[in-house]
């Protein structure tokens, strides 16, 4: 099993969705990465930054996950990274109703001094620089560093962006955003495009229509489980990929085919995500019923064809 | 090898993409059906119409296909049903140019004497009452019929279409379609709420975004090939409908899990169509291409997972 370093958000998030609102809740994009790959019992260690507002409840909960948070800083006289978005009637788009920054102004991440040798690192949605600085810190080179990003940071980093995408394996990136960067309207060449920038694995994802992977010539193509009500998209991008980074780290196989399972069981914990507001589902969540939708994904997905 | 009948229009398209524009090309629902379906060698018969404008040679090219055309009457002093559409950037979305009905306002199809025992029943997307008289004529029960439609006749014939919907067992519809008959928006939900109208099996068609088979509690998943490029997607819909029952003609085995197969060939089938204009792809298609093809399927979608 290899070491897994997670960098991102740990936050506090107000959602409205059609089927109710909630007050400030937990959230984040390490929180989501988090408490995915724990369905993995992993060597784990969370970086990040929050205030003196932020429950020791959601501390322990990560701890009790066996997630390391010494590299979760926290600024006492500070306040935590707040997010709020309202999500239309398809569940497909937002809007962002507020953002408050506080102490993740001012975040310089420190990474645990035992977690600087981690094989596997997964630098959740952050400023480019950020993320950088993470990498900085590796003592030994890590086996495979994963990158998520948004069209934010294309807007007003640019830059600082193609440094980072340079320096990693494995891109996460959803559709629109792949178009953007790449100016390309059509997936795959986007998708050959990004793997001239550095990274030599491409994910795009997809939403409701699921998750491609591209690796050279290679395609491959995972569904997300039709539902018949997504109840709150939130977190499920990066649910996805705490799923994609916690299997790797697990079974230590970085081959295509290894990758091709990873994309099946970060589709497989996101299709969990949504079913509840926030992280509540995520946090009660079996191994026996992550079993039974793997297997429903090989109901959705797997034939036994004979050529005519 | 179950007998096969085809009813749909036979016609004339011109279509602008950016790629590009045709004068007045072949086309219709029944030719693609019919070209895709005669992958499998089959005994399949076209029920249409044409005007004498037609020309010969395209009735050849079906005819060379072994499609046996003696269904298709010929108005020699009408017009044959000429559509023209132009795409919009994103392939997505088109424009109706024109649309002449021509002979097809006065089509009373006509079964061929030898194949009102035709096993399978493919309805091409027409009127709801020129498709429901197909089925009064046959003579035996076909085994399985299968139906596609569109928005169209939802707006303007919608009880007919309703009884058309009754008589079937599997529908072929796209989602936005889909999500208007049954005024639900989950895809899941509207295909259960289809199941209750009659079919006991639908297919909802995604476009790039692949297609959906519903039979029951069970659901299967066939992506679209990711293409650098979609030339034309006119008649992948129906090229799909023609592969799907082409391949159950073929191996007479209706069951779940040999549909899964059959929406596999469909879209197999229909990832050739959008490569060039209009039925060009269709008429010069090997074997050997289909046969590789169907593994890169295989490649996009198959994985082996050990649960962890």
């Amino acid at each position: 099993m290899s070491k897994l370093v997670i960098v991102g958000t740990v936050a506090f998030d107000a959602i409205e969705t059609p089927f109710g609102k909630t007050d400030k809740i937990l959230g984040g994009a390490a929180t989501y990465i988090g408490l995915s790959a724990s369905q993995f019992n992993l060597d784990a260690s969370i970086v990040s930054i929050v205030g003196g507002d932020f429950p020791q409840k959601h501390l322990d909960l990560l701890s009790n996950k066996n997630i390391d948070i010494s590299g979760i800083e926290i600024v006492k006289e500070g306040k935590t990274f707040f997010w709020s978005g309202r999500y239309h009637n398809d569940m497909n788009s937002r809007d962002t109703l507020a953002t408050e920054l506080n102490t993740l102004g001012d975040f310089n991440p420190v990474v645990p001094k035992n977690y600087k040798n981690a094989e596997i690192v997964m630098l959740g949605n952050l400023h480019p620089i950020v993320q950088s600085s993470v990498l900085d810190q590796m003592e030994t080179k890590p086996k495979l560093v994963i990158l998520d990003t948004m069209n934010f940071w294309m807007d007003t980093a640019l830059n600082d962006l193609h440094n980072i995408i340079k320096r990693v394996d494995v891109i996460t990136i959803n559709d629109e955003e792949a178009r953007q960067l790449t100016k390309e309207y059509s997936l795959v060449v986007a998708a050959k495009k990004i793997q001239t920038m550095g990274p030599k694995y491409v994910v795009i994802k997809k939403g409701e229509h699921g998750a491609l992977l591209f690796h050279n010539d290679n395609v491959f193509y995972a569904p997300a489980l039709p539902l018949e009500e997504v109840f709150d998209p939130t977190g499920a991008g990066d649910t996805f990929a705490g799923g994609f980074a916690g299997y790797l780290a697990k079974t230590e196989d970085l081959s295509f085919e290894n990758m091709k399972n990873a994309v099946i069981y970060g589709s497989t914990l996101a299709s969990f995500c949504v079913e509840k507001f926030g992280t509540e589902r995520m946090e009660n969540l079996s191994r026996n019923e992550v079993h039974k939708r793997l297997l429903q994904f090989k109901q959705l997905t797997q034939f036994e064809i004979e050529l005519t």
